[in-house]
């Protein structure tokens, strides 16, 4: 066993490629092990293994910097970079993050998280070591899928003209660039790294001026012989039209060619970008069949990559019932980037292929995307997590709710994600959202809600919102037909004197669940579902204002500018004043750990919301 | 004369190339004529007249439909769609928009503002012209600088992918992508437009597969070609790797080589790119002369190119303050997205030209970029207008606060712009930065406030923003030094018993003029400097409420989640109950026209602020 011999990265700079072989199998095998207990990315982090082994034996970390895209993909060089003890505490509470994150090591540049910004993190800490007369090498890890968002390719066309020492290490584990490419040998592009390349280079530059059909007629063949030339060399021609180095491709497996490739690139200077060909789930075979469903995943059997029975999810109310609608108007289009499985579109995609969009990690352009399909006669809805919409905040303001487009955005993963941490939690969005005119944001407080909001948002012909949680529905019974909910109507749950309680989403069933157990301790809260985030119930709002000495809002969001905010807007337009306290996300970056413990943590779940109510009345 | 003869298009459908060369000439002393008694964008406009006759003489809109990118160069295109005779109108308070505007006409297919957004649009027209089988074509103007920004790449890809029958014209007006690709004659591209096309490359192809010292050893020649023919064609190579047929380089300003062009294109399939390439500011020497300075103009001396003498405005401070700071301390580095003179920053520029960075239109990368320059050392101050910062809302939540660097967000163009109307007013920044964990927000008074606050924001030593207003200062006498501003702290400007009137930013001096008028009315109104939007004076607060009876809140960003709504929440955290009322901007896109007469709409001027306390207070 090697990978028990791991503690440092001296361990690992100590052995030799065989060893490093045997390593990389140990390491996949551990990987397994683990992520099928704790859940995580399995399939990409399988494909990296090698990759990994090798930056961190050729380049001098923590002094050289690799910052890795996205950064789910970070596992292994967790367990190479002194965290192999904790590695079984991955993603649990109090446990390490499944992504890097600097509080927890030297060796994490930067806490990543969304795709497509590592980049420009490689550029600017290049410009940084540039300036400070430092020599640490800067690489960037990013997959061939976070290259499709236009951030990246920002930051390729900064670097170019920067003329960055930046190394770019392109991980292409689904071929999604250029198919043609994998017919390159890797021994071509070894040689294409050596140093002999630039003295070739002047002597072919040389006889291709003397063939003939050349001279004078130089523009016109030129032209031609590209469109040849292109097909076999696609990517490359891409990188260096921008001013890169272009290596590759190569076998991201074989570790003599990485260890070798990667040597050879230490020495260049200027942008480089190194190609590397993995394949996700490498070396686990239900990963490698099926990497979309080993992407993120949650528990699994080994043997048999089978999860447990999942309970049924919103996203799956929201796949059912976009099929449901799609049946009824065959102009509904749906929209996606890069998460068809995730927002639950698959099947969607399977039954209308035609009427499906994943436009890659590209979230920017899917909206106005979108935007301009709704303007030519379709119905667009855009199901993408709540985090990753933060990307086209100002494509939702001017392209779609400026133009009063009607645009359905289905944002899943709202309010706290969990294991996947600051990064992914969705908690802006009631902020980000209501202050734009033109739109209106609903949230269901269960699964039957949400299809009776999803057909709302439909029937709307207008900018609108509808916010759900990641995880597991209430398990309530659905109605058979669908009901358009009146706009901006909220919907009373339980009558009572003490206090109004509002709440909103998923937040909705614990605050009714508190206000029923406070009844027994002499407490009767009125409890209103808050399902409008914009427009308000204002009817409503005033009659609760008349009937109770005050009132609570819970919300799963940031309490600045969100749900309970509106509600005292509300009462400012109106000229009431009446106290209003409001239960909600603090103004701090929540840590990754399990739903149940961070919205405990914080006091939005039942007995939270029961302690804040007693307290406030002084009856705790 | 030929432009008084255009009414409708059927007037220049109906004229011959030499006609349409003497119209162009005419539009462009019209445009030049207009823009200086109006102000408004020049330089862009006059270098596109021709292209702009030649899309709408070829292409049958508006069942064709061109989308401007950005919108600023759309002038010509008004003159020719039956806007001819409210030209003078142009960006006037209620007269025509100085960008799209699909409720002025149905020739402005999208509202367009913001940069690289045209080709998303125009992927989206086109698959839902496809899906309705209907023949539009659809073509996307766009300049090489909107081509930076990643959505225009995002777009390019997508369009690809699709084989999206769009026309891009990328309009060429700096030679910022490839300054060689203008070597290319124009009669070798228009021979490449001709349907005889595709033979030729078949019978080329052949005949390279044949020549010496191919054959088995095409890969390795290959590679070597490719770099002799790089210098040639690298425009088109970028552009033909994304699935897109590539045409030009065109002389822009050559209408008949743009009519022949334009006429082989429309008849081509799958996405077509043609480069045109022209001159900013063409046909009017001072701004061919300077076309950054005539890019967005004020009004100006036709003969002299000369504006009146304007007065110093919170850029020029900015500008001054930065050089300042800078000269104290070598880590301070300045960054501008293609903005270095609207920005203020072309003087830093000058003096220190390795300290700043223009990342041309790509917010995204920038902020990221400046991320990693701080956490490399150094002190970066990133200058963009507010409405633009919109597009890098994300990476400001988790590359720069989340990772807690200090990046010091310089945001001009904050509150209300005037003439560039709703895709261009900054009201939404107090509200998109406020519910960010470990962000500081500011704004200054006036411009000595704003010389201490960037001081403090460099202190910090935390992610920091500065918001300020565009146009003239107050003209305060400025400090010699520099003074730390307390974090948080207010200022108290005036006591007075029956009201707190808290005020932000370019707000306070309405307000406080408002107060002192308000004495001689027996009103006595206690004012506040706001100038901590995050984090808030919460010992004021706290004294304010124990003192006067009622706070009203001014500032100029959208009422939700806005200043006032802080103030709110904090009274409701303190449990404190007092009536608040807030001035702001309401929840609807504001429209074009004078600052002075927007602010005075909403009442958020002096007046409006006074009228308000005294109807308030029953006094009116």
């Amino acid at each position: 066993m090697f990978l028990e011999k791991i503690n440092t990265l001296k361990d690992l700079r100590d052995m030799d490629p065989a060893e490093m072989n045997q390593l990389a199998g140990e390491i996949r095998q551990y990987l397994t092990e683990v992520v099928s207990r704790t859940g995580g990315h399995l399939a990409s982090n399988l494909g990296v293994v090698e990759l990994t082994i090798a930056l961190h034996y050729v380049f001098n970390t923590p002094e050289d910097k690799i910052i890795w895209d996205v950064g789910h993909q970070c596992y292994t060089h967790k367990i190479l970079t002194e965290r192999r003890n904790r590695f079984e505490t991955l993603r649990q509470d109090g446990g390490i993050s499944g992504f890097p994150s600097r509080k927890e090591s030297p060796y994490d540049v930067f806490d990543t998280g969304h795709a497509s910004n590592s980049i420009s993190i490689a550029v600017g800490l290049s410009e940084a070591t540039k300036k400070s007369h430092n020599n640490s090498k800067i690489i960037a890890v990013i997959g061939d899928g976070s290259l499709t968002g236009g951030m990246a390719f920002e930051a390729l066309n900064h670097a170019g003209h920067l003329k960055s020492g930046i190394i770019v290490v392109l991980n292409d584990n689904e071929m999604s660039i250029s198919k043609n490419i994998g017919a390159l040998s890797a021994h071509l592009n070894k040689i294409m790294t050596g140093e002999f390349v630039s003295n070739i280079r002047e002597e072919i530059k040389g006889r291709i001026k003397n063939l003939p059909g050349f001279g004078n007629r130089v523009y016109k063949a030129a032209r031609h012989l590209e469109e040849v030339i292109k097909g076999l060399i696609t990517p490359g021609m891409l990188f260096e039209t921008l001013g890169f180095t272009y290596v590759g491709p190569v076998d991201g497996h074989n570790l003599n060619h990485l260890l070798d490739n990667l040597k050879n690139i230490r020495r260049l200077k200027g942008p480089v970008l190194i190609h590397v060909i993995t394949k996700k789930g490498r070396g686990y075979n239900h990963a490698e069949d099926n990497p979309a469903r080993f992407h993120g995943i949650s528990t699994f059997e080994v043997t048999t990559g089978m999860c447990k029975a999942s309970a049924c999810t919103y996203t799956d109310v929201f796949g059912d019932t976009i099929i449901e609608l799609a049946r009824k108007d065959e102009k509904i289009v749906a929209i996606t980037a890069a998460m068809g499985l995730g927002t639950g579109l698959d099947r969607f995609s399977s039954l209308f292929p035609d009427r499906f969009y994943d436009i890659g990690i590209a979230e920017q352009h899917g909206i106005t995307f979108a935007a301009a399909l709704a303007l030519g006669g379709y119905r667009p809805f855009v199901a993408i997590y709540s985090t990753f919409l933060q990307r086209a905040y100002d494509q939702i303001i001017l392209d779609v709710c400026l133009q009063n487009l009607p645009v359905v955005f289905a944002v899943d993963r709202s309010g706290i994600v969990g294991q996947d941490g600051p990064t992914h939690h969705g908690v802006f969005d009631i902020s980000y959202f209501r202050h734009i005119p033109n739109v209106t944001v609903m949230s269901p407080k269960d699964e039957n809600e949400l299809r009776h909001m999803l057909y709302t948002a439909y029937l709307l012909q207008k900018p609108a919102v509808v916010r759900y949680p990641r995880g597991e529905t209430q398990g309530v019974i659905m109605d058979e037909t669908f009901k358009e909910i009146p706009l901006g109507r909220w919907e009373r749950l339980k009558e009572g004197k003490d206090i109004a309680v509002i709440a909103c989403g998923n937040t909705v069933w614990p605050a009714l669940s508190a206000a029923v157990e406070l009844e027994s301790h002499g407490i009767h809260c009125c409890v209103v579902n808050g399902r409008f985030i914009k427009p308000m119930d204002g009817e409503m709002l005033v009659a609760l204002a008349s009937e109770v000495p005050r009132v609570l809002t819970v919300e799963e969001n940031v309490l600045a500018g969100g749900f309970g905010s509106a509600v005292m807007e509300f009462f400012s337009e109106e000229g009431i004043t009446i106290p209003v306290k409001r239960l909600g996300i603090p103004d701090v970056f929540l840590p990754h750990g399990s739903q149940y413990n961070l919205r405990k943590s914080i006091g939005i779940d039942k007995e939270g919301i029961k302690r804040f109510i007693q307290k406030w009345l002084g009856t705790a």
